[in-house]
């Protein structure tokens, strides 16, 4: 047993357009670094967050949540101290809370000496994030958790699904730098989906599944649409429409909203096609007066990953 | 270039539960046979059908339709006169209009030296079974022409996909003989989805798939459930609840609706468990005034199958 853990938790793509609360993957080298280590004060204590301005009171705090719900579960009474340097800014749509969540439950399993495997984490990070979003979803924990690409099949009970990622399959991600909260966006597409809508989503994630277990790029393509969240949210995204057209346009297999936004996401194969969309997207907003960022990478296999 | 096709156009589960209007399975045994010769009319005769009481004119017929739909794309005016043996009644849910426009177009298309693969002839048999549904859904036609298990990935554009099939996947099919009307049944499921149904009905269907990659029975059993259909449509079907507690207890993999009812299906994995669902079935049915048939087989790869 180790007396401080470090790590680096990833961000993550939730949705992937196709998969509308149940779809995520993980990013590679976006996210937040967490550093714990054990106090005797029985407590847990969130000594610092750089980066973002998020409470430190544990029980309001996504990671402090996590944590608790982890130790309470375990018996564990030994106390714990948690610092965070958020690389994810909250509200960005690349899986903030989540990082958090999910980085304070691997963190604090390995300051006890791992008694617990990553997929047996899941529910502790869920109760974490479940304060931050306002609902149990869990398609940024469980590839920030896992790593890959990764099917919420249900929430209750938890079971998610390890898909296959094509190995020359990478994701392009510009964050525009404004804030949408993730309960609000949730507001916006109501309690009802038309039939028709709900038949189009659901074969199009068949088919998605179907696209990465066969690496046919030109299926993913044409299924990596979405019929329930984009048209309401697109809204909160400035240039929304115009970025996607680009990133198609630079060669992209398809471009959708990470998350609840506003970051967008594209899909694209390879490195060359990855570099055309980098510089579409980098061309939208170089004329606009937002700060942004742009990540590019192949998917993370990995997830949560231990620095010490 | 033949004077006479003889062919047999087999059954169909559609839906199979987790897959609303998009997924279907091709059956075995069960079916039409049919018998297409040339004539000099220059016209679709519809000569005769047995086993059910069908129009027979071919503007009113699912297969007269069909076949004038593929005899105009492909400008023949020679005429072609059908004969139907059918072995599936209509309203069974088990894709008797899907079986007649596929057989019809698989047979004229044969007839005239079979200009069109399997897969180019499905608009033409979509046109068919168009009018016995007041619907363009494909995920009956989809597997009685290709075979195997199909995802019905779009309609407009028309776009089917082969999903791979488990070597020891068998259905079991039980079909009491009362008719349930696939536009009435279709009427009762009403217009919208709640978005929880919705995002767990694609989750459901997206897992589907994946278990179907990896042979993975387990997952099929927890997924194949109905969000959509079942709860409505399961009140039109004499003992539905008793017949799948029935399966599943006997060691069935899942159980639900055919398509729209009134048949019920069980996907069950090897001969064994094949025969305990089938004996499942017969002995809750065996108490009822109900008459009824049973059939069981593995998935049928081919679909369509020529006999001459």
């Amino acid at each position: 047993m180790k007396a401080a853990i470090s790590l680096f938790a990833p961000a993550s793509v939730a949705n992937i357009s196709c998969g509308y609360d149940v779809l995520g993957l993980c990013l590679e080298s976006v996210g937040d670094t967490m550093h714990f280590e054990k106090n005797s004060s029985g407590k847990v204590v969130l000594h610092q967050i750089d980066g973002t301005d998020l409470p430190l009171e544990p029980t309001k705090n996504v990671a402090g949540v996590a944590a608790l719900a982890y130790l309470k579960a375990q018996g564990i009474t030994e106390g714990c101290t948690i610092s965070i340097k958020k690389g994810i800014l909250p509200g960005s749509g690349i899986g903030s809370s989540a990082a958090s969540a999910v980085g304070a439950v691997v963190g604090v399993n390995a300051l006890f000496g791992s008694p617990l495997s990553r997929a047996s984490l899941l529910p502790y990070a869920l109760e974490g994030e479940a304060i931050a979003s306002k609902a149990r979803h869990a398609d940024n924990i469980a590839p920030a958790l896992l790593g890959g690409i990764c099917l919420v099949r249900s929430t209750t009970p938890l079971e998610t699904l390890a898909l296959p990622c094509p190995k020359d399959l990478h994701i392009v991600v510009i964050h525009p730098q404004i804030e949408v909260k993730t309960a609000a966006a949730r507001a916006l597409i109501g309690n009802h989906v038309p039939l028709p809508k709900t038949i189009q989503q659901a074969a199009n994630l068949g088919a998605f599944v179907h696209a990465l277990h066969t690496a046919d790029y030109s299926l993913m393509g044409r299924v990596v649409e979405d019929h329930i969240a984009e048209p309401h949210r697109k809204q909160l995204i400035p240039h929304f429409d115009t970025l996607k057209a680009a990133a198609l346009e630079a060669g992209a297999t398809a471009c959708g909203i990470s998350g609840a936004g506003p970051s967008v996401f594209a899909l694209a194969q390879g490195n060359s096609k990855v570099q055309a969309v980098v510089e579409a997207f980098d061309k939208v907003y170089q004329t606009t007066t937002i700060q942004y960022t742009l990540h590019s990478s192949k998917i993370n296999p990995e997830g949560v990953r231990l620095l010490s």
